[in-house]
């Protein structure tokens, strides 16, 4: 229905563009992701026969989503009009700006990837993890660079400061006006405190900005960000106060950090080894590309460790998350062929938790502490800052900008509500001029407008499981959930065809919900619950199995539960021979 | 093998009692639970033939145990000794002190249990849904009481402020010395900000405490709590602010505080409503005990609501964490009876987010925000204070208890250790004198001493679900936990016993792996798999059924990951006819 309607409009309007020329331009804006979760960033411009995406991210699994590896951005949209995709713009290197590529983009015909050389690297690399994809073409860019990507959009790009390097936010002019997409950012602050790099803010302030696409993400958080240059004083404080060894836990992306930390490691004469592959191959790309400067001798092999004394060992790492298959929690649980923690050992984990990660990161902090090590983490110190702008910086941004419209995206509903309160309370902006749409909703901006239509676009999620995207649906979800929860049993009656008696006991087969070798009794008194069931059945005579089955889930399942309250899946087979 | 080797511990210690009169007093002390946890606090004292219990709490479940609906301390060594338990004392009524009570006390031989009147009243009405319990006999108790327990134990009592009333703190007098079990407690701050209450610690500086247990949860916290009368005040200034209804979320048992927000309503001629029946419940017992005064009228049931003026209306209710039966809940979701979200609806989260419930509580808010109600949360305002003492609170009670030994109770490893450095930093206490342990490792008093031993008690997880106590072990768990992650493939050949032939296609039926409708030609290629595995067998004119089935679990899982790099738990039947 509503894509009928949908192709209604497009030919319409397609229409009257041909008989009448001076129709105002409308461009048709979505988001296919990131506006009801963190993660899955994707959004797309249209106009005429053109289309530009910004960024094709993935998400990680939810409590609801067990069992699964990503969830991706919905492209069917996309898919269908794969003629008018002009070029994918990347913003920076991050999995929920970047991880969906290797999914999407044959369906997508493989367009043009507009990003900056370091997180080019890190798309070809990953990549290499799909052997049976496309070769990917890209465009690289840097700041300051423009593009005239097709007849109706041009492109200009601008740095921000984000918590990967080389990460830009996009200038677009359209029919309408110039559309400033804000990347993901926060302020820089130089050592005394004074933000820099704003002057880009204040051009586009004077550039009449229809729409500010800004970030939500730490639109709750109030003040200003924690300066990267305090977080460096902070670790070089804890390394000059480290007894022993020093094991460092961060993102694999911090890049600019981790640059920071082995500048640190140097002027104290200290050797830094790497643990964990995505650390290293990020390490190797900024170093190719010339962004990491380290001296030589610095970087030394894990197994090299045991040559030094132990105030002169650096160890970064990735696992600060408490991640089961990262190093850090390897190191912590002994499963670490190199690193064996001592007592003296501190542990710095310069991150902050992802929602969801509270627990394994406290297991980590436990399972180090035990063994005898000096634990720090960012709520003890500031050894860790948000690569996302909070609300002073937030507001400072869009009173330098002073858009027409803002449109509060990447992040969960009250976040962006929040977002477009800081819009209202930084620029005196209506709430219609503060857009708040979910994923698939269509925007459509004319030079004087931005309207909400009615119309929707597919933006549910597409679940990638092993090799499979797309085929673990609500079903397959609901029966993992239900699962987890009771577990099952199966119910196997073997039955003569003609007569419709038991050939032998009914098998009975459970996972996750009592040990039946422990409860032998009750598995008896369940196999006579069955035969009575079965041969109670007037109708034996001429076996209605899916009569017989559905008996069998009501009443044996309604046993189970009085028996237990619990409700376990009951899955009955009937074998006629 | 521990447990004879503990059995002869005892006994050698007991012969010795007997032969060598001068002997010095030692007492046994463990905890079977809140050592390694948030929840589950229990611990007891024993001494020659009387043991002393304290709390008796259960865990709410974790990530790795699915489908569970408490964990409860194991308290298989106690029963075993129950003649010896002269008194379990509980020192307030949340579920992590109280909450075992009904599946231990008959196993305990129903001791008597030593409390005040409201946590008396919170487990008595706990007790009613458990009808095949025994009745409990209680001691009631006040701040300022003391019991002669046993010979050689005698109890004082003395109120601390947590976030339910009438908690107390022990002092218990053992042949060793005072020990003192602080209860859980934050500062109790007046107008001024200025706390109130220090004087029990102060007496207690002066009796030469050997040990001082307490609690750990805000040992990590920097500085002091956030003053009651703070909260109170910015939640005054939201009623003040709301242009509607007012709908406040907060945990049942936060009494006092429920108190200070009716008392706020009255004065601004408000009427309140309750939503959530342990909300209710415990309203209902702190008025009958006379600890809540509530002027005739303010109290309006649901049905009422409708009578007032929006902005006459406040409306009480559970569910602050997204707990998915509590009332907000069914407000977001729309799906409570009486109370439908409309625009300008005020709504109040006073309370912070337990770990683990970060998504309901987002979940929630977004729900919220999105029918177009105001959301505040403890992030915005100071509209919720912990119920625990943070770093400079916890110190300021050691320095002023001046104990020879701290045992830091009541938490993760790490937030014990924390407290640990806390009693370092505070007292110059050394490590052995702040005693870490862990759930089951016993601690012998003396006199002079604090020894860790050798000896563990078991103190493994108990884990209720459902009618069954302890029958979910970690083989139903473990099984939970596959089938949630890639579901199950169950395999039925029915064979021919004579000739090992197949009788009929094999039966294939799986849940939470791949929609099988969906995938015909997936589940064909699967059964012809089968046939030819079995055919394939050498042996199959005897069939072994054990040989078989290893070799479907083996082979069709090898052919499922290949295909989908998922790998189902795959369960064979053989069914011989």
């Amino acid at each position: 229905m509503i894509k009928e309607k949908r192709n209604k409009d497009i030919k319409k309007n397609n229409n009257r563009k041909g008989f009448q020329k001076k129709e105002e331009p409308v461009i048709r804006f979505a988001c296919l992701g990131g506006l009801e979760e963190i993660g899955r960033n994707m959004m797309f411009f249209e106009y005429e026969n053109e289309i530009i995406i910004i960024d094709a991210g993935l998400q990680f699994p939810e409590e609801e989503t067990p069992g699964i590896d990503y969830i991706i951005p919905n492209v069917s949209y996309l898919a269908e009009r794969k003629e008018k995709i002009k070029a994918i713009i990347i913003t920076h290197g991050h999995y929920d700006h970047i991880g969906a590529i290797p999914y999407i983009m044959q369906k997508l015909g493989n367009p043009l990837i507009i990003t900056t050389a370091i997180t080019k690297e890190i798309i070809a690399r990953r990549q290499e993890e799909f052997p049976n994809t496309p070769k990917l073409n890209f465009d690289i860019v840097k700041a300051g660079d423009s593009r005239k990507i097709s007849k109706n959009f041009k492109a200009e790009f601008f740095g921000v400061t984000h918590n990967i390097p080389d990460g830009f936010g996009t200038i677009l002019n359209t029919p309408v006006g110039k559309i400033v997409h804000a990347g993901e950012f926060k302020f820089d602050y130089d050592i005394k405190g004074n933000p820099r790099g704003l002057e880009i803010w204040e051009k586009l302030g004077k550039e009449k900005i229809h729409t500010l696409l800004i970030e939500s993400t730490g639109a709750e958080d109030q003040g200003n960000s924690i300066s990267e240059r305090v977080v460096e004083k902070e670790i070089e404080k804890l390394f000059k106060k480290a007894p022993g060894r020093i094991i460092l836990g961060t993102f694999a992306s911090l890049l600019d950090r981790l640059a920071e930390i082995i500048k640190i490691a140097e002027r104290m004469d200290k050797r830094v080894a790497i643990s964990g592959s995505s650390m290293k191959s990020n390490i190797q790309i900024a170093r190719n590309l010339g962004l990491m400067k380290i001296k030589k001798g610095t970087l030394i092999s894990l197994d090299e460790i045991r040559k030094y004394n132990d105030d002169k060992i650096v160890i970064l790492c990735t696992g600060a998350q408490g991640e089961s298959n990262a190093s850090l929690m390897k190191i912590a649980t002994g499963e670490h062929r190199q690193i064996k923690i001592k007592k003296g050992d501190s542990i710095i984990l310069s991150s902050s938790i992802v929602p969801g990660n509270e627990r394994s990161v406290q297991i980590l902090k436990d399972d180090l502490s035990r063994q005898g090590a000096l634990v720090y983490h960012y709520k003890m110190m500031d050894i860790h800052s948000s690569g996302h702008a909070p609300q002073e910086e937030l507001k400072t941004v869009m009173k330098m900008v002073k858009p027409r419209f803002i449109f509060p995206m990447h992040g969960y509903y009250f976040m962006r509500w929040r977002n477009a309160q800081n819009a209202q309370e930084a620029l005196g902006l209506k709430p219609s001029e503060t857009i708040l749409v979910d994923n698939g909703q269509v925007v459509l901006f004319t030079k004087e407008s931005a309207k909400i239509s009615d119309e929707i676009i597919p933006a549910y999620y597409v679940m990638v499981d092993g090799l499979g995207v797309g085929d673990v649906g609500e079903v397959v979800l609901r029966d993992r959930r239900m699962l987890a929860q009771e577990g099952m049993v199966v119910i196997i009656a073997t039955l003569d065809r003609r007569s419709g008696r038991f050939l032998k006991n009914p098998d009975i087969i459970s996972r996750g919900f009592i040990y039946l070798r422990e409860n032998k009794e009750f598995v008896e008194e369940l196999r006579k619950r069955i035969k009575s069931l079965v041969s109670r059945n007037p109708r034996h005579q001429h076996i209605e199995s899916d009569y017989i089955k559905s008996l069998m889930r009501d009443q044996i399942g309604q046993f189970l539960y009085n028996r237990t309250k619990r409700r376990p899946m009951v899955l009955p087979v009937i074998i006629e021979v």
